[in-house]
């Protein structure tokens, strides 16, 4: 199926000519980080069209129970597939070409000899434009997020459509950007008194060799494109392996990659799916593969510290954190409570920059001039977390289902930990999907002597109240969790300067972003491509960073060479 | 003995404003990689001054025998040393004070608090403060490099002086490009239909910690000044630990910038001199240490993948490599032979930039439109070694002596290996050091099959021909062994364009920057600051690139604050 090589492809200078503005613009866009976004993220018909939702979920539906045959990386050796949605229960009955692990690799490197010999722009150009074909089937997409991860409808359109996508964007021009820094020829001339010694000098980028992207169940796209455009902008084909239970998103993504490819006369093994047979996972086969140079995870810990010990390969991860609330003072506690109800309600705790540890001083919180007793503050949460699960018109959409019964399990063991139960979980139920796997978060009060039942990630809608001392205590322990145990977001609530330069400073030394005083319709789990550097790299919880210019630099190497000039 | 804290340190305006213009100039070379160089590397009264040279050997000279009393972090608990000259053979008998991990850890960890709080111009003054110091004193540390690690003069004074000087402005230049490549603070302002969301934002390059520089025994300030400038650029204090044989250069450079940062209110130990005890080695228990963050390390592969492996530090190395030089066709072989004798002798081998491995197709190669056999090119070369050695005007200065006996062992020990030997080793006398330890190079020939001869570095004045069918076998072979055992550089001698690209093509696959057909007054061993990559990061030989993007921006990390505007 790999037909083209270098010689034989299509002229890619319409592709660099159509897509040059918009690359300067993103690289623009990285260093002015203000707000920026070329994908918009509402799924209104003034946007894209009038029936655009219709369509994709009929497109969507057709998908369903079919042999998924849109891949053109060559004949499979089986179809297989195991996705079943979280809102119904049942198997989606998709079935994806499945290949050998030896397979894959000789494709991909049969390919890279192709890629590697495009310019950077050359190689940005056919990225973007696979990018403007996804966003044909964003509502697609969409629907095939919601199916698998078990988000609702309007996160599964925005993070699997237009924020992956700028994300996608993103990394596509912070490697361009990367691989354009330095000229890449120069004269140097060197003054020797009596004559000059001349040399002509030269530099290249050299790409590190086959990738390999490793996908979570719960962001499929998300935290996949990142790592994945990062490496094919700099050179590098990618095999992406996505997590067995949320492979449809991807697919559709690697597809429309694919389509360009070929149009293009470039072997579509240079951006290949590879899925795990139905009864074995092959994601420790690709990584171990001396040919495997590269490699980009999400999930949890465990995994991701072996695949960070393999010697020999680039490893970025996103890994488990514990994210952090510290509560000081603030100026109206409902409003407070109810963006933090938000922020741990919003796909169940699902997602890896919500919520989990509230610290609160026992001696309560400033409010205005006036001090709150710890206890009301627990209090409010607690209350305006039930009061929007129970809104029928928010509680449903907010929530989502929850993608692993595990996760279900998790919270219903929670009480056997220390400890006292704040809020539990109830049962609600969504008036789409009546079979949805749905668990309303759980608040649960710890000491902060506790430490052994909060320096963990409990993934899901499970919140803990950590009663300290005062907000130094807060700040410590907060910054004690990052460095130790991982943190990727952190929320403080503090109507003092030098406390929040306090927290600033400590909680930057933790390599832990932190939002303030954050009320009204933004969250500190929301952050935005060409803004907001996600995962710092600075604590346990990873080190793959959307996208500052280490996620990029470290997929390629720069070597220089020199001769003579003869003038 | 530290006193200060950055309340009471001194206004760094004037130093900001004195040194930006220098460094905004660095900046601009970076991305030029034209020729460019702040600090001369002619020793001539010209530049440095009349009698500079003589004043630099009597305050050298004064050093010997005697206690190092320029360093400010601190009462010792004792003083030691144990450095000789290579061209006496006898102890310098300078001693330095000696401090405990703990105490070197401590004071560097107090001093964090102050240096990572200053700006990057702040800090990028200071340090090139220092460097215009050391300026001050490029003869002395000339003389004191002679005298450890065996260089001749000439290379004493660039390499330890000038060109080290310049490697650590590039360093300096580049940290604090990275750091200020995005914006201190932005408005985020995102449109939601009916209303905006804004946001304030800012960002901090954090650094990561204390860092720990190791330095080797034959280039004690070039091979240092890059990590230890990169890592206090980027707001990292150091802990620098020489080779036990090679101490005095670096002090003198420590001591200078010490007094740099003492005369502005910081504390010295933002940069400590750790020398080990007599008795014992301290490198491990410093790099163990859980607070030293980053490492920079020069020196064998063994130690230099055990520093590697440590789990918790970011580490830049460069370890042993197998430099090659391909011989294919040139238009002059004696000139080629003249300059390739010269890269192997120039201080006896002991670059880590030397070519060991030649390789000659048994076919010979193209000299003109002539082919001349193989046995002929392998004689032409050992004729030029032989010239250039016993050259009493030449020969000396360039073979410097012999840094470590063990390296003259293994020149010795040769005769056992497989092969047949072309160039003995011959007795040479230098004639300003009757007892200088020298050793001339050798030349040993063995087949393209006896890999296990060729496929390790043979550290010193040890070249090896090796005889290959052609020259795809040579590139072949060269491309191999700079993957599987590492190359910092290599030569090539083609006059076929298309063998050049398929020779930067494949050599780029495996890190290793190229010469081409390099002849006349400039050899492959020799790279240049603000232009040359030193180590690529690309095969074995290590990961620390001298200087780009990587070798700095490892050193910090980007975490953001955001919080609503209030309009």
């Amino acid at each position: 199926m790999i037909t083209s090589n270098a010689k034989e492809r299509t002229d890619l200078a319409g592709l660099t000519q159509q897509h040059q503005a918009l690359l300067d613009r993103a690289v623009q866009a990285l260093h002015e980080r203000t707000f920026y976004s070329q994908y918009p993220e509402h799924p209104s018909p003034a946007i894209y069209g009038e029936g655009a939702d219709k369509a994709g979920l009929e497109k969507y539906n057709q998908l369903v129970g079919k042999k998924f045959e849109e891949l053109q990386q060559g004949y499979p050796q089986t179809w297989v597939g195991q996705e079943e949605s979280p809102y119904e229960q049942e198997s989606l009955s998709i079935t994806y070409p499945f290949y050998e692990v030896d397979t894959l690799i000789q494709q991909g490197q049969e390919s890279f000899d192709v890629w590697r010999k495009l310019s950077p722009l050359e190689r940005a150009s056919v990225l973007i434009e696979s990018l403007e074909r996804v966003k044909e089937r964003f509502f697609e997409i969409a629907y095939a997020t919601m199916h698998t991860t078990g988000q609702a409808f309007m996160m599964s359109f925005q993070a699997s459509g237009p924020h992956a996508a700028d994300r996608a964007l993103e990394a596509v021009a912070a490697g361009y950007e990367e691989q354009t820094r330095f000229p890449e020829t120069q004269v140097w001339e060197k003054p020797m008194g009596k004559f000059n010694i001349k040399l002509n000098k030269s530099w290249r980028a050299v790409p590190k060799g086959l990738g390999l992207v490793v996908g979570c169940s719960t962001f499929p796209t998300w935290n996949t494109v990142p790592g994945m455009y990062a490496s094919l902008v700099t050179g590098n084909p990618v095999i992406v392996k996505p997590h067995p239970k949320a492979i449809l998103p991807i697919a559709i993504v690697i597809a429309e990659l694919q389509k360009v490819l070929t149009e293009n006369g470039l072997p579509p093994a240079i951006c290949q799916l590879a899925v795990d047979p139905d009864d074995k996972l092959i994601t420790k086969d690709l990584a171990e593969h001396p040919a495997i140079k590269l490699i980009d995870y999400t999930g949890g810990s465990a995994f991701g510290n072996y695949l960070e010990s393999l010697q020999g390969k680039t490893v970025f991860t996103e890994k488990a954190g514990v994210n952090s609330v510290i509560l000081d003072s603030v100026e109206d506690l409902d409003k407070v409570a109810q963006n933090l109800a938000f922020s741990l309600t919003l796909y169940s705790g699902q997602m890896c920059t919500a919520p989990q540890n509230f610290f609160i001083p026992s001696s309560g919180i400033k409010v205005g001039e006036e001090i709150v007793p710890y206890e009301q503050v627990v209090q409010k949460l607690a209350e305006a977390i039930t009061e929007l699960v129970n809104n029928p018109k928010a509680g449903p959409h907010v929530l989502g289902s929850i993608q692993n019964p595990a996760t279900q399990q998790r919270v219903s063991q929670l009480q056997n930990m220390k400890g006292r139960s704040v809020l539990d979980t109830c049962e609600i139920v969504n008036p789409a999907f009546a079979n949805a796997r749905i668990c309303t978060p759980v608040l649960y009060e710890v000491e902060a002597s506790d430490k052994d039942v909060y320096s963990q990630e409990l993934f899901g809608p499970i919140s803990l109240i950590i009663k300290t001392r005062d907000t130094q205590e807060s700040i410590e322990v907060a910054k004690q969790m990052a460095l130790e145990h991982g943190a990727i977001s952190c929320g403080a609530y503090t109507t003092d300067a030098a406390l929040k330069e306090q927290i600033m400073d400590q909680m930057g030394l933790a390599g832990t972003p932190v939002s303030f005083n954050l009320t009204g319709g933004i969250y500190l789990n929301q952050n935005a491509a060409f803004s907001d550097f996600h995962v710092t790299g600075g604590n346990p919880a990873g080190n793959a960073s959307f996208t500052n210019p280490e996620f990029v630099i470290k997929r390629f190497t720069w070597v220089g060479f020199r001769e003579p000039a003869i003038d």
